[in-house]
């Protein structure tokens, strides 16, 4: 299986330059003195997650990066973040997108992606991928999946550049890991420029299939009804064998944690941060804080901040006094 | 009067740039069609907030910008976040500081203080500037205050200088004034390298001094007592001669925002910008979202992200539905 490369890596960060937030690596005071850490919030990039990245680059390998309109129409199913950066590429490049979304999906994020132009198809639980099946047959269109495509890992993996360049020391990298295209691009650029990094994929103990299938040298399938358990609704999917190639080959381990670790790590990423983050876009700061990682200079990946509205208000009036 | 130039300006950011996060210019698709937004979020500095600009500029200014220890002792007296910037630069350059701070400070604020290695003098309200004199007498040290100083004004303008080179045809930049050092320096920063833009401060009503200074042509003095009653707690000073003289040169105007829209405005960044603002840091887009500011791309400074976690909780379960 081939996989992505530095190369493709630096490629793509061409391509998407004019369309992306060049993220700031914070450090953050906050952080304990045997790992200094310091945070890449992509939760402020267009459509508030990393996903942008990696439609960017999809849909610019089709098109060239000209907004000319000359192109295919694209189509994705999701109902969660990278439903909206499909959406935003396509119309930066002047071409027409389908988005298939379930039912069930919240209305502001129907909404939100109906705003950056797209076509919202909705269909029944379930249906997604026959649903999108026949609108590429109506369309002639071509499918931007959410992780499982080498253009898609590419453009992820630019993050693992910007953190190269920022940070050429550093010794852990903690990404969020669901589908894991996230994980298996910055795995490879960092792996590439930074050797003596370690790197951790991260994830829900209720959607650990990763960890597990790492741990046994192959892809294993938890049900859905399983990893739905999870607040980290980003989080639910589970890779690919094209990512979990790279995973096999990019990662030194995965690390799992808890619902309640989750939402103090939203918490804290507010107080002292003053980001807001999504549950998913959090795990890699509970990783840390339940001192699972080794020490060394931490960089950990905010992946998102798409967080509705009742739920951060929630999570926030959980907080012990004594935790802030 | 002698006032900052750009020349100032560009040696302030020669000299904070190790210090300091170079923030990104943010689009925020979530403006409306006349009003093109860019969000450049200072709450992402360390300590939260621009003032580590002013802080490190005057800091560096004297001792050279080396971490040698071999300089003045520095005193400051603030209960807020030129607290915080002055003892984390002071930290930085091998100094030692000394923050007078009122005993009503929040302990939050003082233990972070304290946390970036400075000397904390509590002292009761009112007793300030009496305190930080004796100090200064005991130690024989330099003050660094919080706005009125060329070389403060001159760091916090490198603001300015990062939004002329990320949106050169700016035509709105929209900052909030308290003591003015902030508007004061981006306005001359912006003045001369976009010429073309219009510069606005921000205050909020129960704090407009500047407003009804600029009105009528000279400084005027609001109470105390009145301007405590704004949320925004961070815009509760009054410029400065120096500082006046400047908005009076740089400013199209001042724009007064209700305590509502602040919390509103609050809400707004959190839910669609991602980012936690103190109520100070969010009377830009209060006045963008009354409607006040005129057409044209816009530029808004998110000052601050120092809130208690308990009053952000408290804002955010204000949103009525249809707001977000």
């Amino acid at each position: 299986m081939k996989l992505v490369t530095i190369d493709d890596i630096r490629i793509a960060a061409d391509r998407i330059r004019p369309h992306v937030v060049r993220t700031p690596l914070l450090a953050a005071r906050w952080g304990d003195g045997r790992r200094p850490l310091w945070v890449k919030p992509e939760n402020l990039q267009p459509v508030g997650a990393f996903k942008v990245r990696g439609a960017f680059n999809a849909i610019s390998a089709l098109t060239g990066s000209a907004a000319t309109g000359d192109g295919p129409t694209v189509v994705a199913y999701s109902s969660g973040n990278h439903a909206q950066a499909v959406a935003y590429a396509a119309a930066a490049h002047g071409l027409t997108a389908h988005i298939v979304m379930p039912e069930e999906t919240p209305k502001i994020k129907v909404q939100a992606t109906r705003e950056y132009g797209a076509q919202v198809v909705l269909c029944a639980a379930g249906e997604r991928e026959t649903v999108a099946a026949q609108v590429l047959a109506d369309t002639g269109g071509v499918l931007i999946p959410p992780f499982d495509h080498p253009d898609v890992i590419a453009g992820q993996g630019t993050i693992g550049l910007e953190i190269a360049a920022d940070l050429p020391d550093v010794q852990n990298v903690l990404i969020p890991v669901s589908g894991g295209g996230l994980a298996s691009g910055i795995g490879v650029a960092i792996r590439a420029l930074c050797p003596q990094a370690r790197i951790f994929g991260i994830e829900p103990e209720l959607a650990g299939d990763t960890a597990a299938g790492l741990a046994c040298g192959h892809r294993v399938d938890w049900p859905i009804e399983d990893r739905n358990r999870t607040i980290a609704d980003g989080l639910r999917s589970q890779p690919s064998d094209l990512t979990f190639a790279h995973l096999q080959q990019v990662l030194d381990g995965v690390i799992t944690v808890a619902e309640s670790e989750i939402r103090a790590a939203v918490r804290e990423l507010a107080h002292r941060a003053h980001l807001v983050s999504e549950p998913s876009g959090a795990v890699a700061l509970a990783a840390y804080r339940k001192g699972a990682t080794p020490p060394g200079r931490t960089v950990l990946i905010v992946s998102g901040g798409n967080i509705e509205p009742q739920m951060l208000q929630q999570i926030l009036g959980e907080s012990a006094p004594e935790e802030i």
